[in-house]
């Protein structure tokens, strides 16, 4: 069979991986896919710079359209990431009638309606198993192994950077800004580290999972996303006082045929799985009403662990498996999708982190706030402060001491009723933290 | 698209859950893989025994023959486990042109080549994502997610039979045999345990595997296989006061291109995914030369997970990539399998736990015999035994106390010359414990 001719469009960490194991390994290619892989046009931002790989001269070219239409290429391998000018040349590539793999969530979760129906216009696939969860082949998991199930939910740590700044802050009791100075230091984290520590990037890789496991489309402005950017370093100890760690969670899952979607900084019990993945590691927990729960774990990022499922992708396209689980897969509206559960009314027991007036009936009164918006109370850590009359201040203002209430199950919406009836006490300095408790 | 039709043979606790996910979830079936899939016949040992599933009297035969070849079966689910009539009846449905579906590891492992090479030659397949690990998806990651890689290990728990056996007896404080009961009571263990307890199970489900990460044809004869029967309760604690789990271990590693294989009761470091794995549940760590190590979980055995991963396989089937992933499977010794290592040169460190006579000098005797045989000793465990004189005794035999020793890294072979030398010393009771230590 002809060889499939590869154009990359990106050569970053991803696309110099990427393009390595096609060259140091195209015996494997063959072997697996049935085909030669050959790597024919890529598309960079200066030819001129110098590379950890070397690839022959007139195969590099600044111009990423030319390379999306070149006449000896079959498929395009987008890694230049983010939505312009990514869109037009994937558009483009579809259009002349090219296979394309992508490893960009936030095209996908922003234009996947287009580009999905451009490619089955023009009958090709876009494979993406890189663009959730790298290392993790979630998209074939969900996309073939799991097909005979509907899944019920979705529990993950989806974004490596937010994990590992997370373990180091607990790990190395480091404060907030130097854990993320050390990610960026490391490659975890990129100079402008937002789109990660903000949770947009987990909120974008759920959004792609809804739709593959839900048929639900949600972009993250539709639901509730908290990054760990206000996250200290005392909530990650008190939550380990209690029996828990704090991971950011995205979760997506069927209450009462509503659809529960949340990205947030979450408590869970450290004997949990998610508690227990570390540093630059996603873990994706799939509970299917057939098979039951079931979990992935692996590398999230980095320049190998992603490379491996472009490939991945690469030789399902050369087997050419991978347009048959394209047409395959449930992005056509073919059913009714999940509608949202609206926000005030998830479910869930809660972490609230405060500092407080320390005078006498301060307690009195946030339990009451708490109490009349039917909030009841599971826990309660106050560590003993020594006694008013033991501290040497001659500093008139009132002492405030730290506050922890783990709560039992209340509504989204109480919970926010409760915020601002506690706001309104003045007995509580503002921005106090708060934190779901996962199941 | 005309329907898929199904002959189902064996109709136990997979085959009932099989069909219970066709009947109930038609539906599902014909979105997943554009086909309807129709159970039209099914083989079973005695029509007359009331069944928890109402299936029309007409699709029932005791002739599993007669549905391998039936006209009206495209594609031959077998489900009754053992070598025959199971190889029988497999041979018939490829050449009446039947795909095959199976869960039956032990089918694959003993006559896998033969059945392999029927399938190819009819221009058939044959997909077994059920015949290992239940619920987790392993084959389809191994075969297709994982393709960029060479796998360079697998260190897997894969028999929830013993994993919930070794919970159990930790958990519970129980005796080995309590546990085997309850298990038995449970419906994770058969009326006779031994394929599970012995490790064969195990083993068979570590070759199958092997065979597709390594392209090297084994059978649990040809490796180290030792199973959770000889285990006592005491060394599960030994165990954690170390800081570490007994886990039935299966295991193939490349070691210097050559191929590291085992499933023993094996020593693993509390704080690894493997040794937080409970009960009837699953693990395998699949580590690549590009993607580095993963890990994927679930519940391994049981009718439903079994039955998600047996459908998945019918939805390929149907649309048509069951076909195209196993053309690519590299059964065909189309590469140079990996020479497995000896067993002597296998190199890890070891846990030994004996009763030794409560004399003088036996500690010396004991460290001489494994130091002459350059065994050096990690850490040693003799918890505190009453003075001698305060032991109230009449009886005039050698008093026996425990011994738990960790060796550092050494060799199986050096290992079994010093376990020669030991037992001729007399001063340690036969037989005593060993176990290797995973890294």
């Amino acid at each position: 069979m002809d060889a499939l001719r590869v154009g990359l469009i990106g050569l970053g960490t991803v696309g110099t991986g990427v393009a390595r194991v096609l060259v140091d390994h195209a015996d494997r290619m063959t072997l697996r896919s049935g085909r030669d892989i050959r790597l024919t046009r890529v598309a960079v931002r200066d030819t001129s710079r110098p590379r950890t790989i070397d690839l022959p001269a007139s195969t590099l070219t600044t111009d990423s359209l030319a390379v999306a239409t070149a006449p000896d290429v079959d498929v395009v391998v987008e890694l230049i990431g983010g939505l312009r000018p990514a869109r037009e040349i994937v558009l483009a590539a579809l259009r002349a009638g090219k296979d394309v793999i992508t490893a960009n969530k936030a095209l996908l979760c922003e234009h996947g309606d287009e580009l999905f129906q451009a490619a089955r216009e023009a009958k090709r696939c876009i494979a993406f198993e890189a663009a959730v969860a790298g290392g993790v082949p979630i998209i074939h998991t969900l996309s073939q192994a799991m097909t005979a199930n509907q899944i019920t939910g979705i529990e993950a740590i989806l974004n490596g950077t937010s994990n590992f700044i997370l373990t180091e802050m607990f790990q190395k009791q480091a404060a907030y800004e130097d854990a993320v100075a050390l990610a960026q230091q490391l490659g975890f984290a990129e100079a402008d580290p937002s789109m990660d520590v903000k949770g947009t990037d987990a909120a974008q890789k759920l959004g792609l999972l809804t739709l593959l496991a839900f048929g639900t489309r949600v972009t993250p402005e539709q639901f509730l996303v908290q990054g760990i950017d206000t996250i200290e370093l005392a909530d990650l100890e008190y939550a380990d006082e209690l029996g828990y760690a704090v991971k950011l969670v995205a979760t997506a899952k069927l209450v009462s045929d509503k659809l529960e979607l949340h990205t947030q900084p979450t408590l869970v019990r450290n004997d949990r799985p998610i508690a227990q993945t570390d540093g630059p590691f996603n873990i994706i927990g799939l509970t299917g009403d057939i098979v039951g729960k079931t979990w992935y774990s692996g590398q999230g990022a980095g320049g190998m662990p992603t490379a491996s499922a472009v490939v991945s992708d690469l030789i399902d396209v050369a087997a050419g498996r991978a347009r048959l689980n394209f047409e395959q897969l449930d992005l056509w509206g073919s059913r009714a999708p999940f509608p949202l559960q609206p926000v005030e009314e998830i479910n869930r027991r809660y972490y609230l982190r405060m500092e407080v007036e320390d005078r006498a009936h301060v307690m009195a009164e946030i339990t009451d706030a708490l109490g009349r918006n039917e909030i009841s109370l599971a826990s309660i850590i106050q560590h003993e402060t020594p006694e008013p009359e033991e501290v040497a201040s001659t500093d008139p203002r009132p002492r405030f001491v730290p506050l922890v209430i783990m709560t039992h199950r209340t509504s989204e919406g109480r919970l926010r009723a409760a915020s601002q009836a506690l706001a309104q006490l003045g007995c509580i300095r503002t921005p106090w933290v708060c934190m779901p408790i996962s199941d």
